[in-house]
């Protein structure tokens, strides 16, 4: 089992790594002193995989779990969402002492969060992360939220969760192509902040793709002190935390002009890391060497879906409602060198979408 | 003017105190490096009374404002106010450097702090409280949220203003009715805290309700510093600050049994506290003296209303739900003398029904 420790002062947390965790969950609870009233947010697909053995478990070791069922997919992540949790909690009697248990992926963990963080004026969390993109990128650093009908993630509270659970052996029920979406924001933190952990990606690439469990827990872990260590330094992203949106301001803008349906969160971040190591060649921040090296690594991780029919004026407007915009400027994190990107705010409209034409029709 | 700080470390903020301090109050909001664009949330009523001064002096010190109208009374403190607040400000592309201005009431400044708090994950916010409860309580403590159906400020968080402004000047048009229930609560300070205050305050409750300007200034300011020296010590409500919430237990079950009208907060504080009174002489802890002498300063503020309707049972069914429950006790605040208070959560329930009884219907 490895363990990293998230550093943030009085709410510092654990995360524990690590195959067949599951089965030792109880032990891990009682280490952080979960109280015995928990309740387990999840959708039914994820229940029926894992509900048996967790709930199981944690009653053996004299827990008492309910489960709050919430719908699949991510529409469901809405204000009225949580509200059901809320009436459900209150129906319940939760106390500010019971624990909101998030089981799932990212958006389950997004609405099970901001639950916790706002019933009773915030009761503890803990996440069990159950795809590779909430394990690396979800599990650390506090975003918890909704969308509104007109954007992504819009409403939301900063809100540290008691405990991480990875257990690695639930990936191996991971599709396909929610897989390889976690791969993208791995490759991000080597692009980003770690020349040698990039190096590693680059060499282990098709044993990561392959699931092998010596290689996914070390990237997994390592993933987590990354992103660890930038939001220790910048919970609230004033400034270098911004980093971690490497390749986010077009991903975000893609899933808007989508509707958040025929591409997933890590494919949107695939095409924008592609598109702003575009953007970083054409201001010379960068040779074409370096461009086609980073470019190269993200393209083995498989075919991204076509998004050629998405019009460039669409993106760029939905770029306009971003809420990380500053005095009406969107930013980019425009690459230096391998493991190192720094914030870029003045860059003309037209090369916003020149870089992304150039991607997305190589040809044209 | 006076000035409180509030020390939160790193959330630390400042409390200003004078008559007319609406005049001056850009320079304030520039010395605190408050962004351009204000966002004011307000009802009509009050926005009648202060809007055109407000926007006036802050527009013409270069700020850009734009008010968001809210309905008046304890109903709209919903979930669904919050949603409208939060889609005005996206169709007004509100960012992360905006400010929210809370004008008005507890209630305005409940909704408006959790709006700014889960608004992008959190925005700026600065309350200028208009009523005497909203400047005495509401202003210190970081405490936002709104109402859910079944109970009194289920939803919500913690997230403390960038700055307070309080304007004495607003009381002169606060109805009579509203301005004693701030004198409950400022009582309730010097009760739990400080018996020089205490001492103070039965020595001037005339001129205090008279609002004579000096008094009303000195005793904001020391009810805001002591409510302030609490929450440093306790933010999160573990322990301390539970002291604050004397006289509560009876008070929000008799909101909730009251359905949030026929009677104030601060008039079911009233009564709430001389309940607790009376429950602090059952079980010896005070003597008779003591309990008469607290008893009569309260009385002093004027009548309350006639509860005796409320049945004793809706009452303890209410506290079943109250939020504060640990482990399914209820917890109350029992005075040890005057200015010191201790939590006491193993009372029977018929000694908590024998004392309602008791003060409701004193010759039963």
């Amino acid at each position: 089992m490895r363990v990293v420790h998230v550093d943030l002062a009085h709410r510092s947390y654990p995360i524990y790594i690590a195959a067949h965790l599951l089965d030792k969950i109880a032990a891990l609870f009682r280490e952080s002193s979960i109280s015995r009233r928990i309740f387990l947010v999840v959708t039914p697909n994820v229940f029926e995989l894992y509900g048996g053995k967790l709930t199981g478990t944690l009653q053996e070791a004299g827990f008492e779990t309910t489960a709050i069922f919430i719908p699949d997919g991510e529409r469901t992540k809405s204000i009225h969402t949580v509200e059901n949790i809320y009436t459900f909690l209150i129906a319940q009697r939760a106390e500010r002492s019971s624990t909101i248990v998030a089981v799932g992926g990212g958006v389950t963990g997004d609405i099970a969060g901001f639950a916790a963080a706002t019933y009773l004026r915030g009761v503890p969390y803990v996440q069990v992360p159950t795809t590779l993109l909430s394990q690396v990128d979800a599990s650390v650093g506090g975003k918890t939220g909704v969308n509104h009908p007109h954007g992504k993630n819009l409403i939301g509270a900063f809100y540290q969760p008691t405990l991480v659970c990875v257990d690695l052996t639930t990936l191996s029920t991971l599709p396909e192509r929610d897989f390889r979406s976690g791969v993208y924001e791995i490759l991000k933190y080597g692009i980003i902040y770690d020349r040698e952990f990039f190096e590693y990606l680059d060499n282990h690439l098709e044993a990561l793709l392959s699931r092998d469990e010596e290689v996914l827990e070390y990237v997994i872990c390592r993933s987590c002190q990354i992103k660890g260590e930038v939001i220790s330094q910048d919970e609230q992203e004033r400034d270098l935390r911004r980093i971690l949106n490497f390749g986010h301001t077009y991903a975000h803008a893609l899933e808007v002009a989508t509707h958040f349906h025929e591409i997933t969160h890590g494919e949107a971040v695939g095409w924008g890391m592609l598109a702003t190591i575009r953007l970083s060649r054409m201001i010379g921040r960068i040779d074409q060497e370096t461009a086609d090296r980073l470019s190269r690594v993200i393209s083995r991780v498989g075919d991204l879906p076509n998004v050629a029919e998405v019009a460039p004026e669409t993106l760029l407007e939905a770029m306009e409602r971003d809420k990380k915009r500053i005095n009406g400027l969107n930013l980019f994190l425009i690459v230096d060198e391998i493991g190192k990107v720094s914030p870029q705010q003045d860059l003309a409209t037209d090369l916003i979408r020149k870089a992304w034409k150039q991607i997305v029709n190589p040809k044209s």
